[in-house]
């Protein structure tokens, strides 16, 4: 794989910005207008941020395998891919449903469809442009400069950010959690949350609802990776094995260090 | 009391702004510099905003009663007050400290110290200035657009915003409000949340922590109330006959109609 693909993908997010922002709080933008090939409900602002995204790279003439809840696996331009692109075209639908300002754009480039072998990632922040970066090797950054985890190591002192959607079987499980950090946070889109885990903002992003599928994380993983924080199953296994075309759904915690991941693990009942 | 106030408020949370914006998310902004009236920490970022300010009024020769969760009752200018000011300089310290994107301040008018006289009322967004505004009879806006909440009135449909933070004995309390919600939100800055409210972006808001004092929510009371969303103590309630000038701690929950409030409060344990 041909290296550089920071500035494809940041451009290729910068699309899907300019795409969907008259979108943001409409009552058009959360109509159900078909099924994803992950099998959720595929909404009009997802669709129109996929599509910003296809048509980018078709006109950049780049052949690859694109991954994303909507399309499912699916090759895009003539001859050899040159990359898998892993997409989560908006990540927090309902916040940008309902107008809530926090939103991101996920993508990920791999030459393989290896989760570890992600070479190039970018969240984009979908109301200021704001864009977390990462490349394998080469630290993790927020517009340029170089960003790492907080120095957070117990829980009592901690801004935590929590699932706690959909998923009522899952709420008992993390109250040990709630009850013990110092602040708790639920902001609605987990690419953005993981990436505030790696630059400080917060001190640990936690999700145990099995829910996430990779092409949310796939992009969030490298950045807070290359800013030396923590993202494990709740059991302690990397996430590197994972295969990218596959939609599997896991559970996860990202955190500052290993003491707060170890902190939060053990208290989840 | 003469009328107006509204571009006065808008002038002040204008200077508020400007004065912590190169103070977000920095190292300086969260440190412990005094203990607030009210018994808390007064952290650096909130000195800063609370005197500019202080100043604004100065300055614009505006005799009045400031009240603050800083200076707590305070006369300010020469002769006779002309206006109660209650002030929420930043609402979200955590935030702000931190460098998440949603905070607000907040500031409210009235000519007397009853919480139900309260005649205008300002909560600005510190991230891209958006402003929430309400006059006495006169509805609620957003940015000079007018704003109502949802028509949202089951919580299995409802998009709400949870306090979770610093308050391990009442986590119990919301869990099974957390497990019918269609999502839950918990973002962090209580004025702003009611206002999400009062323009539909949230369909509800929930603090039964005791821990809202009368100067975080003074402006985002009226601002709901004139846009005929609800919000009452739990056992429903009206909080009309707070005294403005008594730093009174409660619980709340703000929804966007009397179904939706009704339904979560049955719900708290």
């Amino acid at each position: 794989m041909r290296g550089g693909w920071l500035s494809v993908l940041k451009d290729a997010a910068a699309e899907v910005r300019r795409a969907i922002k008259p979108l943001i709080g409409s009552r058009e933008s959360g109509e159900v207008v078909g099924l994803g090939a992950g099998g959720g409900f595929s909404k009009y602002i997802d669709i129109v941020a996929e599509r910003a995204v296809v048509e980018y790279v078709d006109r950049s003439s780049i052949p690859c395998v694109l991954v994303s809840e909507e399309s499912g696996v699916k090759r895009i331009g003539e001859g050899e891919p040159e990359v898998y692109l892993i997409l989560d075209s908006v990540d927090g639908t309902t916040n940008a449903v309902r107008g809530i300002n926090f939103i991101s754009t996920s993508i990920a480039a791999s030459p393989t469809d290896k989760f570890n072998d992600v070479e190039a990632a970018v969240v984009m922040r979908l109301d200021d442009g704001g864009v977390y970066t990462a490349e394998k090797g080469g630290g993790a950054k927020y517009n340029d400069a170089d960003i790492q985890p907080s120095d957070v190591r117990v829980l009592n002192k901690a801004v935590i950010s929590v699932e706690l959607s959909r998923s009522p079987g899952n709420i008992d499980r993390v109250v040990p959690v709630l009850k013990e950090a110092k602040s708790v946070r639920s902001l609605g889109s987990g690419a953005l949350e993981i990436c505030h885990v790696a630059s400080g903002q917060l001190d640990a992003y936690v999700d145990v609802r099995r829910m996430i599928r990779t092409t949310d994380i796939a992009a969030a993983t490298l950045i807070i990776k290359e800013a030396s924080g923590v993202i494990l199953k709740p059991n302690g296994e990397p996430l590197d094995n994972v295969q990218l075309t596959r939609l599997e759904r896991f559970s996860l915690i990202a955190a500052a260090n290993t003491e707060l991941f170890n902190q939060i693990a053990s208290l989840l009942r």
